[in-house]
């Protein structure tokens, strides 16, 4: 049946790469009942990713970056789920299950690679665990969050060095995305301060980190040193040469040793290839897919690459595509064309596109912009970007929205709810330097922690004097004596060496206890045996 | 410093009775620098409750039915925390903590008890983990999302018993907030269906159960029966004399044992009085304060309660107020009132009103209300319901934005983008029935489940038929040999026995056993056990 049935076209990847090879397969196509195409992406909807900054202060609707990927492509078989595996041998790619465990199979005669890239922390201390990606739209409504809850704490604490660090916000990266985020956030948090009765708009500091010596190393110097002084103007602390090294839950520590504390920490560096990839037998460089200039995957002719994930030779011969929509947009356009050759004849395509401008929104009414050779900034860069912006969105009814909530943005003051969704929970991970605290005698219980690496001191005032009761490692965990029957710690936890920890909620942690009577008995012997001396807390 | 400085009045509870009370407060102490207004609540918004519905079909903004507290309170304090304990004595209020683990404790000179009721599943088996509660913001999001996510995985499943689970959508409850569900609900489902290219809109199934003989028994007779008409008319298929009794995975079971295959049910009752309220010693009847028709607590002078978590007598001397916004808003006011002149002299007011009017949206321009004696049902009901509202909505920036979504969604397509957002994660609690499967031989192991009650069946195809390898029993557990060796479960596992499980993801659970050395030798116990025989996964 397999061969006798329509030609099986399957993409996989929703960003700009896939979704526009699939809506140029479609038009095609049209009309043809021997081609089924398919694709695949974990987000119902597309995300039209140089907007999704503009999420944080709320000046477009939650939606409207957005478009449900079904609009887009009414004669594709989209199907939301995550990929599991390819296997290139027998042409079927395996999806994860959805509201039952069972995995579908999905068989293809041509596969569209367009995974794009995903946000990549290893090898950087402590960030997986406390730095903010800001990648997709949970990404960008989990950081609107986070902040409007720092502020909300910020207002009624006391402690001044916490509430410093509440009010400090940091951004690593100063290439576009970083730029954007810095802008809006700023613009956000010092607008909305003055509702917050306790809060004084001098307090907040926004920090952006750059690797380089002047921000947005993709425009011109000129371009690049005007977007630097709105923002500074603005009130955007720009760091210069400033490494992000590592995080805690309390500081972001750059390269030099610098701690800046703080409670938000987002991070729009790095990005690596999507780790699929690796499963993959494929020529590749960097990581990335070798692809001829026909988008067709070296050695192959029913592979195609395209996107974030494809390495794409320009014109020149040296260079290769750089990962921009635009760039995307137009290498989508040519595989699907040559694709569709390959099935029924006709000239392939080579791609040969240089791209046609470049730009980036400061917020508030200002933007910088290269485009037809000239240099734009100002009001009317900002007006260039949304206008184009409004035309590229896909759909009509996106930008009849969008441009509905730009007009009403323009005078209505912006949001501050504050929509608590559950973002990490269960167990977490955690990373702290030597001599954090992890908690203070007298704080309440609300956690248990187990020491994956690294070493922490128990410490406890004994007639006023801070005395050292123990010394824990790797293994060992400590918290569990204010969960079992004690409502605040009995005792401080430092660390003496960095340290990573699992992190379990009360909650979870006496559900477990109690129904799993091996941990139960483990934990009462460590209760016990605490109990008897001084016990760590 | 306490008896000279500002009397401090302190409002528990951000809903219609805690908000309007604060708002009344500011205004007459306006101007009064010897008062000080506290108002604690869990979220930083205020939440237009009537209007919640229509988030499921997204035909208005998410953030359109909240309103910021600190907008609407100018001069309040807002602290957003939960209410942790109550000291009456002390006169002391402590709340949870916030990014540190410091309780906080706020005194006060006046307390006014505006907590409300929370959803309340105790005693009916199975809801706490498989029904969805429809109270606040999230609530009606996560609804939202997980209607989308049905109808995205509807739309590529091929098992038809699934499938019909999939696209059957269960609402319990015929009150206002049940049928103001039931038909946004239905509305939206049928309304995108045509969207998604696998899914017929005959097999979509949307029931609503409801305890009594006919719907909306608030109302009269008359347009009770009206809003049964037109439900009916619009595919809503609504069974009388129906009570939820259980719930699990894939069903909602009724007390005659009726079981309605469904992933999606929506439970608007039963509602009891704040956990709080159990800790305070206060005079009680039916789990609610009782208090003068001043609003004052019972053989107190500066405790006051209000809202539904009052008992508040009618001027007939026979009933209580019902639990309406309208009532609570009046409440608020008569409180304040009270409030301000026992601490500055003045004539107190009674309780006496008697609630103006009802109204409930039926969805798609149609709507049943009861004003100045009258009926009206139908288009100009709705229009009457869209204008109240719209006049009632605290702030004009919000009204603003509501006429303006309500505009545009006349002529746009409803959206369909699903926010992935992790409502419940980490340890869940699940329920199975006798007979179920919890999962099958072949599926993929995604979870970890540990027994807290009730029995199952390990059962396993050994040349071509099911046999029973073991029965397992509380603080046993299951699955975790396709967590740690396999990626496919190598048994059935069976319910012989109602069944209560704690279930962990295979990334904590993988986690938890890596770095706890008693749990691992635990499971490495089992897994050994289990290897030898025939294992029973």
């Amino acid at each position: 049946m397999a061969d006798q049935g329509p030609k099986r076209i399957l993409v996989l990847g929703g960003g700009f790469a896939g979704v526009y090879a699939a809506i140029e397969l479609e038009r095609l196509l049209q009309g043809r009942d021997d081609y089924q195409i398919t694709l695949i992406n974990r987000e119902n909807y597309f995300v039209y990713q140089p907007m999704l900054p503009e999420i944080i202060s709320g000046s477009i609707g939650l939606f409207d970056t957005v478009s449900p990927l079904r609009r887009l492509l009414p004669k594709t078989n989209v199907q939301v789920r995550d990929v599991e595996s390819v296997d290139l041998e027998q042409k079927v790619v395996v999806t994860s299950p959805g509201f039952k465990p069972v995995a579908h199979r999905i068989r293809y005669d041509h596969l569209i690679l367009a995974l794009g890239t995903v946000t990549d922390f290893r090898g950087m201390t402590g960030l997986t665990q406390h730095a903010l990606p800001f990648k997709n739209l949970g990404d960008a409504l989990f950081l609107r969050n986070h902040v409007i809850h720092a502020l909300e704490e910020a207002s009624i604490e006391g402690d001044s060095e916490l509430r410093q660090a509440l009010l400090t916000f940091v951004i690593a990266g100063g290439g576009f995305s970083g730029v954007e985020v810095a802008a809006e956030l700023n613009d956000f948090v010092r607008g909305v301060a003055k509702t917050y009765r306790g809060i004084d708009r001098s307090e907040i500091k926004v920090i952006l980190l750059h690797g380089g010596a002047r921000i947005l190393p993709e425009l011109t110097e000129k371009l690049g040193l005007l977007a630097q002084k709105v923002l500074a103007q603005r009130g955007v602390d720009i760091r210069f040469n400033a490494y992000l090294q590592a995080a805690t839950t309390d500081a972001a520590i750059l390269r030099d040793g610098t701690h800046i504390p703080t409670k938000t920490l987002v991070s729009t560096v790095p990005s690596s290839p999507n780790p699929i990839l690796d499963m993959l037998a494929l020529p590749k460089e960097r990581g990335k897919i070798k692809v001829s200039n026909q988008l067709q995957v070296e050695g192959s002719d029913h592979l195609w690459a395209l996107g974030d994930c494809a390495l794409v030779p320009l014109p020149d011969g040296k260079s290769f595509a750089p990962p921009t929509a635009q760039h995307a947009i137009q290498e989508a356009k040519v595989a699907a064309h040559n694709l569709v050759a390959s099935l029924r004849g006709g000239t392939r395509k080579t791609f040969d596109f240089g791209g046609l401008g470049k730009m980036g929104s400061l917020g508030h009414h200002s933007a910088v912009a290269e485009a037809f050779g000239m240099q734009f900034s100002g009001l009317l860069a900002w007006l260039m970007w949304r206008t184009v912006y409004l035309m590229k969105l896909p759909g009509w009814d996106r930008r009849f929205r969008t441009a509905v909530s730009w007009g009403t943005d323009l005078f209505l003051p912006p949001d501050i709810v504050q929509l608590k969704i559950a973002h990490s929970a269960g167990v977490t991970q955690e990373h702290y330097e030597p001599g954090d605290d992890i908690f203070r005698q007298g704080d309440l219980g609300d956690r248990l922690y187990i020491i994956i690496k690294g070493r922490c001191d128990v410490l406890r005032v004994i007639d006023g004097r801070e005395q050292t009761l123990a010394n824990l490692g790797p293994g060992e965990y400590f918290g569990e004596m204010a969960l079992l029957n004690q409502t605040t710690r009995g005792a401080t936890i430092r660390c003496t060496e960095g340290l990573d920890v699992l992190s379990l909620r009360k909650g979870d942690f006496g559900a477990l206890v109690t129904h799993l009577p091996a941990l139960r008995e483990s934990f009462e012997k460590v209760v016990d045996r605490r109990n008897l001396g001084p016990g760590p807390d």
